[in-house]
């Protein structure tokens, strides 16, 4: 089985599309966090509970809890223990934006896909297919590859144009007829841009893109659902990070944008 | 003062432009390390005190200590605090290609540069000069951005060509006359790759470039150095992990480097 039907039949059992971003800046969590031995664990744990009912992943970016070194590694440890003891059905996203040479990669495998336990991870292209070979041909996990990125001078190199075709379209090219062998490639498609979302889906298919930039950054639910949706009514993994877990109900704020999100299915 | 001058003023010290990666992968590092209670720390410090004496930098790749998880990153934090401690004139480059947007590179900073304390950092250009602005607004550290790197496939974006131009090239121009603002900038160019080392030279004037590839990868030492050698001898920190770290004798390994090197300076 794809790695991305475990995605799919979460999407399934909780009508959702919904990836709540775990993305737990030390600075930002509330004070009664601060105090706890394990801050960040605990105000994940918090967010989880909260939240869980409305989300088919959760996504934590790295850097969040490596700015804490050491520390902060342990507290997603305990979080990702956390979440395939209680919540084994849930959709492990690690964002990492990884992409070193062949024989270094393994390191980041070992460490995110084996020891943190995650079922996806991001992945950078700029080094070539080659290159994520150790990722792509782990056939039990998922490879989100950056292909138009959700923020704002995104296009600065993704936009260049090579015979007719921008970067991020010749990325979404290779990724659908070269690097997707096993069946375990998505790309990471910004909400911020649904213009270029609509033509990576007229390339790929039905392929599922991971899809940051809804809230702070500015995209739009509706754009981002219409433009992005696949022949299945899937294929989405729409992410909201600081517009969840740092609202002052992140239930409420996790129902209401899988409610949003269905309406434009 | 910027950043380079601290490897300048070292290459200068001890007559050398090697840096010695502490690619310290546990499977690999000898039998007698891997009883002790530090593994990977006690094999970098006697590494280090076997090569300090031919080495500009050390570059530990962030990949071999992730692999560990948290008891990794304290490993890598017990070698930087070492090596700050007992040697603070040499060079600690992070070999890390991170690339985030915007507000959550700040959090690889902090554990990069703030935490670990390394002088510079590898850094991948897919999502642009704007999103990389946290990093380089930092004067007091370097960072370095991947050109043209050492793989084999690295030519599958690298090479796409724009208006004339190759990816490589327009990176190499966009750093020297747009993200180097705070002259803290470097690039990633491969040993591997001779030809296009001399066009980045031209491009980007003096500026230095981290230059792996040698040993191991297939690079030769003639080749890159003449092809990447600056106008004052230098600008070049040229690395090798296996070839030395996993040698019968690392010190000797380290000082043939740096004599092999100095030949065609």
């Amino acid at each position: 089985m794809p790695i991305i039907e475990k995605y799919n039949k979460r999407a399934d059992a909780v009508n959702s599309l919904v990836c709540v971003g775990l993305d737990s800046d030390f600075e930002k969590i509330p004070e009664r966090f601060k105090q706890m031995e394990f801050p960040q664990f605990e105000f994940n744990k918090y967010i989880i509970e909260e939240t869980n009912e409305y989300a088919a992943a959760y996504k934590p970016n790295m850097a969040f809890y490596e700015a804490r070194g050491n520390k902060g590694i342990l507290e997603l440890k305990m979080t990702t223990d956390y979440l395939k003891e209680k919540y084994p059905d849930i959709f492990l996203i690690s964002d990492a934006k990884r992409g070193d040479i062949g024989n270094t990669n393994k390191g980041y495998i070992d460490f995110i896909f084996d020891w943190l336990g995650f079922d996806a991870m991001t992945v950078a292209p700029y080094l070539g297919g080659e290159s994520l070979e150790p990722f792509l041909k782990r056939e039990d996990k998922g490879v989100i590859v950056l292909c138009r990125t959700s923020n704002s001078g995104a296009g600065e190199l993704q936009d260049l144009i090579v015979e007719g075709k921008t970067i991020w379209q010749i990325v979404a090219e290779k990724v659908k007829n070269e690097w997707n062998k096993n069946n375990n490639c998505m790309l990471v498609v910004g909400a911020t841009y649904p213009e270029e979302t609509a033509k990576i889906r007229n390339i790929v298919g039905d392929m599922t893109f991971l899809m940051p930039g809804i809230g702070a950054q500015g995209g739009e639910v509706e754009s981002a659902v219409k433009a992005g949706i696949n022949s299945g009514k899937k294929g989405l993994i729409i992410n909201s990070s600081r517009g969840i877990i740092f609202s002052q109900n992140p239930k409420e704020e996790a129902r209401k944008l899988r409610e949003e999100i269905n309406k434009y299915r």
